[in-house]
């Protein structure tokens, strides 16, 4: 690739000002029992001016610092999308955790290049943890404390500790998906729900084995995927391939390629 | 009732030191990656050195300070249950939480008075939450700030939030319970999973507005019931019966009173 480990420490650094950014507007908000609006009409689908203020000053930040890259965001779409560096953001990841009072929303940012995912934070202010996932390390920081992620190491599925953010047939999953993910679950230790991307960062930490999704977008997943990498676990979607091959952006992350390997497995039948 | 205010200001306070005595023993162990042990053989029922450390030191307080008084723990069993002052104790709430790193794991203590709970504590070390329920108020405490807790006041079970522990017939819900629980998921606004009794100290500030579950233990439901009505919600099993008063222990909190009889109809059929 064409830029420098310097280039990646500035945009990390960066990166983690636009996290910081996305705070001031996040973190007063949630619990504050009125910000919840709802854009899809009928049907459920909450954003939150969280979400809205986070983005605009995070795009306000980028426009101003680095004009010529391309951003896509939840909330305000695409500009220059085509551009090599692109940054994709998803101020409040988890909206419905967030309006629940639910700590596991977060805040999420990945840079792009020629489309692919290069660094990323994952970030959740009211528990201060931030991931922060370049050059293929994932670091944690809580409270000025810093510590290499690495994941589990569990290779056996009957021992993995699994998440997906919703198993019924109604929210993500379509049936025969829900049923694959119930073949996996039965094989697993136990089962978790609710936790969008904070599912791959406790991944990432080694607190859960496999994450198993599909119905995402590109804001949701892009920066799952170093974070992931970056701890020494695999993400692609359900056939092995990169996410964001198939239609239904899949995801399969695990602990180490062994149980990456039976979860595909088991996922197919 | 044959207890004074003082004297039941003074068991809040002692409550108080034995949810900090179960921080000392539960927090070091939260994401230490070594701490599960599987108390139940092939069948997965996590129980962490947290949880047996926690109770061990929480009896031995109560044993020195309280010596006439009861203990049902969910670790150690019970001691003199017949009697009229009674804790009920489970330092770890949640235990697959725990082991998955999130933070909704939750230290409960009650304090029972002839079977009835008067007060209660939930506390997440991890977050440094902590609800505090006593003469029908319950408070809510986070990093020194103080707050009187008061439930969302949502009537219209079209707009409300609904948690349960999980919405599958395996781990909780028998079938018939699983499909009333899903009539009431699909008449809500937006479900959440996956939280224990964090989900009802959710609920008691405003953040949940309906927590179905059954298949509970005493242990798992006494602390809840202080928490909730103390907020201004409504906790009875699904009939509107006192909690503990079915074979299945079934829970029905909500936020309102209206609610709770919108709930109870959906989940009569």
């Amino acid at each position: 690739m064409s830029f420098s480990e310097q280039e990646l420490r500035d945009y990390a650094a960066f990166a983690e000002g636009l996290a910081d950014a996305a705070r001031i507007e996040t973190l007063p908000r949630f619990r504050d029992g009125v910000s919840v609006s709802n854009k899809a009409g009928a049907s459920f689908d909450p954003v939150t001016d969280a979400d809205r203020e986070g983005e605009r000053v995070q795009r306000e930040m980028i426009a101003k610092t680095y004009p010529e890259h391309g951003i896509i965001g939840e909330e305000f779409g695409a500009s220059n999308p085509e551009r090599s560096w692109r940054w994709v953001l998803d101020p409040v990841d988890g909206t419905r955790a967030f309006v629940c009072g639910i700590a596991s929303w977060a805040t999420l940012i990945a840079l792009e290049y020629d489309q692919k995912p290069v660094l990323s934070v994952i970030d959740q202010p009211f528990t201060d943890e931030r991931w922060i996932a370049t050059g293929g390390k994932t670091i944690f920081r809580r409270g000025g404390a810093l510590t290499a992620c690495t994941t589990s190491g569990v290779t056996d599925i009957s021992t993995a500790r699994i998440s997906t953010s919703d198993p019924r047939p109604l929210a993500y999953f379509n049936d025969q998906e829900a049923a694959a993910f119930a073949r996996v679950a039965e094989h697993g230790r136990l089962a978790r729900f609710s936790l969008d991307a904070y599912a791959y960062a406790l991944l990432a930490l080694g607190e859960f084995d496999l994450v198993i999704e599909a119905g995402l977008q590109h804001h949701d997943y892009a920066a799952l995927i170093p974070v992931v990498e970056g701890a020494g676990g695999v993400i692609t979607n359900w056939r092995g391939e990169p996410v964001g091959s198939d239609d239904r952006n899949e995801t399969l992350a695990a602990a180490t390629p062994e149980l990456h390997a039976a979860a595909m497995d088991v996922l197919g039948g």
